[in-house]
């Protein structure tokens, strides 16, 4: 199935959600609203101001604050992508030069500042205290996700608990704020917050998964950067841990960390995965969070939101970018 | 008159912001204990949350809350300095190493991502829909700032008025925030908010000023950092822009910033200024501000938080670091 088909009960709302991105970058300093234009008219599919807004359509809700909280959400992506590139010096993302490779790093750093604030303001425009907790320790949990991997680069005795726990960190603790702010915003009873945070986090972490197994068996187009990223800064993915396990003695991830010169090393990893079955391995894992997910649905009012969530999990397993 | 008795009304309040910002850096990830405590743990002179605890004391206020708004000032101060220390490759900081000389520059900008998180989380938690707004709009303000200073980095062509809105966007902005939000935590009337806000405004732009100078005839000893950092940034302030209107031939400024090989011309320029009346004359125009931003202090409440507000003022003019 399609994104557009999924995004169908809140196509129009999304389109609202476009302008305000849009609205963003009117700002009366001209090097600023270039920036901006630029880092937030991107390639990227929207999944998360999506989830905010299906997450609040089962109960009551205004959707004047379910607005700009979806906007927020995806600024607080855009802004977490902005310095991740310049952090890492990468230069390409979803096929275009990244604000750093463009601008440079001090600029990139600058711009994701502003980009945090201005999210923020939009959560504070929902004038809900948990909305805007939630956005404050949300972006708490990223920074230590970030940190976690960062002080974890070519790192080889990291386990799968502990990728487990820095994805829950650095991915699916946004998913859950894209969901849990939109219920939040729509008056539901606990229990359907719980069924949709859930449902966010466990989404966020098969996503990423999925992000890592592509990272080794896409293509450079359909990935709009180069293959293999992961492990060139040093990132140890679950693909990669499953190599390790599988070949604990001669192995190319090893050989790479313990010598960053050895670039073929990479190349010789991704042949690996995709002669063996990790590639599928993975995507079980994967497949069985989106399940995770999904389970408790059918608990929340039947509706076309819910129907989507449900598809929109399907996707995330089987996509390409 | 020294920094402990123009804090004395607020001295015991200002020892439990140190004893929050401690509780800041008790995380379970070791690493992100290490960074938040070594860059919380600063030899600053804590004026911002000293602001905003003095700002809070004219009405009626709740020091649940005030407390927390004044670490987040600090914090959210702290977070600055790191991510301009990053993105300026700054070695040095208050006479210590910075975080990126000794952590490197990702982790830097994912420390001052994570420090922004916790002081606006530690806004949220006053409850206060107006403080948290100012928090996240005075944010967009600094950033904005610093992104204008960095496009305009060895511009030569920037006159005082570019400059005071500059150092209105990086530095009276976050002063400013520093006493409104206190004032704002007190159930004071919209007049005595005005005041406040006014002060810490003017009190701002004044602070940089003497920064500015220092920078020229402060020694590395005093600043903690080496003397003409700012010009070796590219960075035009208002002693540099007072060199070039009275020496708009031949002048080291101009002649640094259009060949920044020839570093000679840094020491020049601070021998021009000492040899002249350019400092006096920036000392003046700190003053006038400092004047401005005391002169309705009189219609506050009197009592010893209002002379402080006065005395302090005083302070930032005849500092010395």
């Amino acid at each position: 199935m399609d994104l557009s088909t999924i995004y169908g009960p809140v196509q129009e709302d999304l389109s609202k959600v476009e302008d305000r991105l849009k609205a963003v970058s009117k700002v009366d300093f001209s090097h600023l609203s270039e920036l901006l234009d630029y880092s937030l008219k991107s390639n990227g599919k929207r999944i998360r101001p999506v989830l905010t807004l299906l997450s609040g359509k089962f109960y009551e809700y205004n959707f004047d604050y379910l607005l700009p909280m979806a906007t927020a959400v995806e600024i607080m992506h855009t802004a977490t992508l902005v310095h991740d590139d310049a952090i890492d010096n990468s230069s390409v993302r979803r096929g275009r030069s990244t604000v750093n490779e463009l601008w440079g790093e001090e600029k990139a750093v600058l711009l994701g500042d502003y980009l945090f604030a201005e999210a923020g303001a939009l959560t504070a425009t929902t004038q809900n205290l948990r909305a805007i907790k939630l956005f404050a320790d949300t972006l708490k949990t990223i920074s230590s996700g970030e940190l976690n991997q960062a002080f974890n680069a070519f790192n080889l005795r990291q386990n799968r608990q502990q990728y487990f726990q820095r994805v829950a960190q650095k991915t699916a603790a946004l998913f859950c704020m894209a969901t849990e702010s939109g219920v939040v915003l729509s008056q539901a009873p606990e229990e359907s917050i719980k069924i949709l945070t859930e449902y966010g986090y466990n989404l966020g972490i098969a996503f990423q998964i999925v992000d890592d197994i592509l990272d080794f068996i896409g293509t450079e187009e359909e990935l709009g950067k180069p293959v293999g990223s992961d492990l060139a800064q040093g990132t140890l993915t679950l693909p990669a841990i499953l190599l390790l396990e599988r070949y604990p003695k001669e192995n190319p991830v090893k050989r790479f960390f313990n010598n960053r010169d050895e670039q073929d090393n990479i190349k010789l990893a991704i042949e690996l995965v995709h002669n063996s079955s990790i590639a599928e391995e993975c995507y079980q894992v994967a497949s069985d969070y989106c399940a995770k997910a999904c389970h408790n649905l059918k608990l929340l009012p039947d509706n076309a939101s819910r129907q989507s969530l449900k598809t929109l999990a399907d996707f995330v397993v089987n996509r390409k970018r």
